[in-house]
């Protein structure tokens, strides 16, 4: 079968079994997951001796160790997975929640009744426990899922899958609740994206590449995730300490993730007082700083920052630094340069913190907090299938409720317009 | 200036203004509003003097008599613009709504606010009226505009736009809230569904080729609306009665919209003795129907439907009938082939109507009622500016909160993680 085929064949077991997740109980849902769950545990083995294979390949096309971190799995990984797989069981289940419900003058009662999605397609790279994250979370929601991972993750994937179809199979439930994408080539994820007849919804998971590569070709129904060039705006008012505490935590404590800081924007009037005292935190990590002109000028550790700088998500440890004249600048700035996930500012004037927060366009906008904290767990949600960067449908971090739709169910008795 | 050029420029002033449309008090929309209300009834020989230059060059075009119509503005159209415009400024202001609180154990504050959508472009056909409802919903919404009308209407449209535009600058606003592609070269609308850079929400209005169109080549987020190859299923245990005028009033009220009928399902067991019924009732309106070969061997005057039919929008006065064996079996047959818009099962069997209105994947579905319902006002919306027929952000249809946003404000007091 060619990859066009196969991509039809696997979008159509989905959409069969669409129907079916959605009126799962949330008890028989519950029920699937936990056993899950249990095969996790109990393939254990066999699932590390999988990723021992996709390893193994990594180490030897010269896979870079943080790399290698990612696509690792140990037991006590699986056991994660598996606690993550049991936490999503507990969620309640969003599916029939009558969002509204409207009587209008001729009779006729308008619900407005939350759904699922019906069919979610995840593309996704070399972190195998995004396998059961993804899969546990579509499947609470009463979607099914169509998985497509990473080369380097195959084997992996390919166990995981294995595993939770089996799980689901001994429940007496249809097995393509996940379907899995077999085919690791370039063009299976261009059909994915492609295959507007079957899938509801596509979300990509990764780094800026395949992002783009998705929302440059995809003919279905996109969130975009992920990627996170994130700011922090010093004001004339900031109080320091909080200023380099907040700086310091949201640059260094993680730096591949998208919630971490990139940028910093310092008001001129405070450039020559904090400046020295941010530099020397960071050198506690090495952070190497770029900037312009004026933050040059005072510290003679930063070098110049290119136009590029500005733009990019260095997920590593480095910082750019830019200064300005005012709030409103900055907030100009920012809009101009970020990627619409987190910016926080540090000020003590709540007239300030008021305009940033109203006028920065960013899906997470924070007073005097680090912009680590944008995250499903932190947020509460319970649990996260991705922080979205775009305004339609769902905006940062996505939980449960955010990968449904709703439908209108309306009860007549005969009327006619 | 190129096309390319002229759309970045347009969608650069657009979202310039996007900020000052996002901080206005509902208070200075509604005057924005009602003086936008005004300038179009005080400007209403203008704007028909303009219009008569879009029917002359339709006629000389050979442009059929339906289009004219919908084309043609009179006095009366402008005064139903002009009230329209109104009503929207009656509207609750959406932006800023608190649409969940939640304080975490580590102190913070994390409030999901409701927040304009920022640039919302538009691609509309022939319809003149769109120009005036589609720019008053969005301003009200928070959002700035960006209008690109079908070139059939442009020079009704210029004028309309030019009113508008005069009524904001007045109020001493930012004319850029809303701004219109004069250019209607097919080029235009292709820039326009590209530019990622400034347009938040592109929404297409019109027939099944513009929105095949904008969903093939759109990067920016697309919100589909408009077809509805809409069906009726007619249950073993339906009210002959009920069914016969729902069917009548969704197929023959209005042809021409999205929500009419276009396909009935019958089940086999009553088919004989409804069918004759049915085209009896619809020969009143000279109603055209095509079947399967059960439904022709019960009624001479049913011609045979072809695997087109069954796919088909008529928009005019033309049925399809498909016999099926059970309701399962016609839940089956709606999914296949609906547009996902509206559709109506007649019965009096409560069970078999929530198997129906569960099972059918559409925005609107309806048990015993006309789909002619399928509307913003008959919802109670207060006004409308399409209706979704993907399950992405908004289903069914849109009033003035479905072009709104969300964001997530984080207040804390140094918290780091």
């Amino acid at each position: 079968m060619d990859t066009k085929a196969y991509i039809e064949n696997l979008g159509k077991k989905a959409a069969a079994a669409k129907y079916e997740a959605a009126v799962l109980s949330d008890e028989k849902k519950n029920e699937a997951l936990n056993s899950i769950a249990d095969a996790l545990l109990s393939n254990c083995e066999y699932i590390l001796s999988e990723n021992k294979k996709d390893i193994e390949a990594g180490r030897s096309n010269g896979m870079p160790e943080a790399m290698i971190d990612r696509l690792s799995l140990s037991e006590e990984r699986i056991e994660g997975m598996a606690q993550g797989v049991r936490d999503i069981a507990k969620l309640k289940d969003p599916v029939g929640e009558v969002l509204n419900t409207v009587t209008r003058p001729n009779g006729l009662i308008i619900k407005k009744v939350r759904v699922p999605m019906g069919v979610i397609g995840i593309i996704f790279e070399s972190r195998p426990n995004v396998t059961s994250d993804a899969a546990a979370i579509c499947l609470k929601a009463g979607s099914a899922v169509i998985l497509r991972g990473g080369k380097d993750a195959i084997n992996s994937n390919t166990a995981i899958v294995k595993v939770m179809r089996k799980a689901l199979k001994e429940c007496n439930l249809n097995e393509n609740l996940i379907c899995f994408v077999e085919d690791t080539s370039r063009e299976s994820s261009g059909e994915l994206m492609r295959l507007k007849k079957y899938v509801d919804l596509l979300i990509p998971r990764g780094g800026a590449g395949l992002i783009n590569n998705v929302l440059e070709n995809a003919k279905v129904p996109v969130i975009q995730t992920g990627t996170g060039n994130c700011h922090a705006y010093v004001d004339r008012e900031a109080d320091f300490g909080m200023a380099l505490d907040i700086i310091f935590n949201a640059k260094t404590s993680r730096v591949s993730v998208c919630n971490a800081l990139e940028s910093v924007v310092i008001h001129k009037d405070i450039a020559g007082e904090f400046l020295p005292l941010m530099v020397k935190k960071l050198k506690e990590k090495d952070v190497e700083i770029v900037g312009d002109e004026i933050a040059k000028g005072i510290c003679p550790e930063i070098a110049a920052a290119s136009d590029e700088d500005y733009y990019t998500e260095y997920l590593g440890y480095k910082l750019s630094v830019k200064t300005v004249d005012s709030a409103p600048e900055a907030i100009e700035w920012i809009n101009e340069h970020s990627t619409m996930h987190s910016e926080v500012i540090i000020t003590d004037n709540e007239q300030t913190a008021t305009l940033f927060l109203t006028q920065v366009d960013s899906s997470s906008v924070y007073h005097n907090a680090s912009t680590r904290f944008t995250d499903g767990g932190e947020f509460g949600l319970g649990a996260e299938i991705g922080i979205s960067t775009q305004k339609l449908h769902a905006r940062g971090p996505m939980g449960i409720e955010e990968i449904t739709s709703y439908k209108y169910v309306i009860y007549g008795n005969g009327q006619v317009r």
